[in-house]
């Protein structure tokens, strides 16, 4: 079950899972770090041992088919070096091999579920989208956070989970630690879902906030920059690129729209200033970037990516900086909506334990 | 699949669940109403048709082993008559009979699940009790927004469903049609929840909203009576113990704290003034009727029903007077908050066709 028991004393039969992570920068790495601090109340509330029997990123890859030592990983990772770099006989099985690259790593183990979170591309979905075919391939479940692949190969993987019986988990691609396509799937079941309103971008929340507070586009985007919570090249996320992706995601995965970013209507933050968000502000309103799907009476949806002025009793006009959220206006369930208060990382690396749970602990 | 699929052309393998609906008020008719509006979807979307075997209500039953002509029992119900009224010779196998209480007609049918919806008792649980009893020790699952029997028999329903092994479901329990319960048992699985807060009670939202807009408690409450959305003994709402009992099923079935209503500490409404209300509004905040559960170091929780004046960033603090919501916070997920808009029964009601669904179209 998945709901915590209450201590009974004695040991839970015990189910080990092996796992290959893909991909240690900011999500991964702080997994390993959730997976370390978490062991014990996995084995006590669900009697569950995930040993990671492999670790890449981009230089390299330790494996142990016995387990690794994830706080040595962790070690390495924060001295800014790379799993490549675990040392031989720090355990008698586990070894670091430079230049070895994830693909390899998941072709040569044994292992149950890919925990993949390399870098998102939205080019060509590299690498994690050859990972996870062929960790599909092999008969391993995937979970995982990276919109890229699941953007631009949305129906074939999931046809190929399907078609080799095994789970392609992704609750962490669309908001952060938010189970916003958790909540679409399963508690709208049975639902038609009228209209679905999101805001799943934090930088651009954020530099909203800023604006909100008197400071012009241009420095409030530097203030993003400066928190770390927007890119060096920040025209994903500000020309609404990054929602679009998110929405498509959710298109596919919720609303049961075979979408592409081609049928998003996109519109960025960029050609806002200053007194856009006052003449909002006197009307009653709060400027967001809002990605929203409107029904159409053929059953798919106008998908469109931009700036909106939401009055203030809409369940996302209060949202702050470090937030994101959804609402879902549904025929039989009314409004329902969720927000996240993400201050740093951990919620979105935290979601691949949500998805794992999801596989190995769902009642 | 629980995500709803493009169209295909093609039917899907049918499955047949056969019910049994018990209880026709408010809830258990309106769930009727949307078995027939929905039939079409559920067929074409999750390849399932549901079969009403038997409805109950307090006057007598109906029953057809091929399934009742449901919109024939909606019409009865909206007639002032009973499931007992049913025709005989309306179907070759349908028939009413006055007096047939629901547990005998539990017993006398072969049927996969019981939706039970009669009217709330937190002095014995019953007719529910029994009810729920009877049905999963015949092997049957039980889906139910009926928070009385989950109140007062919490580990002994759980315990007799493991032992059966069949699902007993109740995400209407807690806050109408918000899926509170399902979203702190799935998705914060894996985390440790510091404390929640919860607004599950629509009335004492409804008398505080209008005490803010500036009429006395006992105007308030004169109006939510006219309204329809307090009762005319409206003791168990305003004082706070609606509230605690939806705060007892959370702390069993999210925290895995088996507490009883004794462990709550209670206090309602019924001594706010609008002093209080304009004193605590000049401080820039709300006061709402809290459910909370703050955690111990024992990892267990102090539950607690009370008036609390909500800061305005609270996410709890903007919600009206036909919101419901909650907040999780955790140490994994960070702070996570829903809410619903709630504007007639109909939410509540398709709570049971949302845990049906979790029974036979989860992924």
């Amino acid at each position: 079950v998945s709901a915590p028991s209450a201590p009974t004393g004695r040991e839970p039969t015990l189910k080990t899972v092996r796992l290959v992570v893909s991909g240690l920068g900011n999500i991964g790495r702080r997994y390993l770090d959730i997976l370390i601090g978490k062991a014990g109340l996995l084995r006590a509330r669900y009697g569950l041992v995930f040993h990671v029997v492999g670790a890449a990123d981009s230089r390299g890859a330790a494996f142990d088919p016995a387990g690794l030592d994830l706080a040595e990983i962790v070690r390495l990772k924060k001295a800014g070096r790379s799993a490549a770099d675990y040392p031989r006989g720090y355990t008698p099985s586990g070894r670091g091999r430079a230049g070895l690259p994830p693909l390899a790593l998941i072709e040569q183990l044994d292992a149950d579920v890919l925990c993949e979170s390399t870098p998102v591309s939205l080019d060509d979905g590299e690498p994690g989208l050859s990972c996870m075919r062929a960790a599909m391939r092999k008969g391993m479940h995937v979970v995982t956070p990276n919109k890229g692949p699941l953007v631009l190969a949305y129906r074939e993987l999931t046809a190929l989970a399907q078609q080799q019986g095994v789970r392609l988990l992704f609750c962490g691609t669309v908001a952060g630690g938010l189970p916003a396509i958790n909540l679409g799937q399963r508690d709208m079941a049975g639902a038609t879902i009228e209209r679905l309103e999101a805001l799943p971008n934090l930088t651009t929340s954020y530099i909203l906030d800023q604006m909100t507070r008197g400071l012009p586009y241009a420095e409030a985007l530097a203030a993003a920059q400066a928190q770390g919570c927007a890119e060096a090249d920040p025209s994903l996320d500000v020309e609404g690129w990054d929602a679009a992706n998110k929405l498509v995601i959710l298109a596919n995965s919720v609303l049961g729209m075979p979408a592409t970013l081609g049928d998003v209507a996109v519109e960025g933050i960029t050609g806002l200033t200053l007194a856009d968000l006052e003449t909002a502000k006197a009307n009653g309103r709060t400027i967001k970037l809002v990605a929203s799907a409107v029904r159409r009476e053929d059953g798919s949806y106008t998908l469109r990516v931009g700036p909106v002025g939401l009055p203030a009793e809409h369940p996302l006009a209060r949202l702050g900086g470090q937030q994101m959220g959804i609402v879902y206006h549904t025929d039989i369930y009314g409004t329902i909506s969720a927000a996240i208060l993400e201050e740093e990382p951990t919620p979105s690396s935290a979601t691949m334990l949500r998805d794992l749970l999801t596989i190995y602990a769902a009642p």
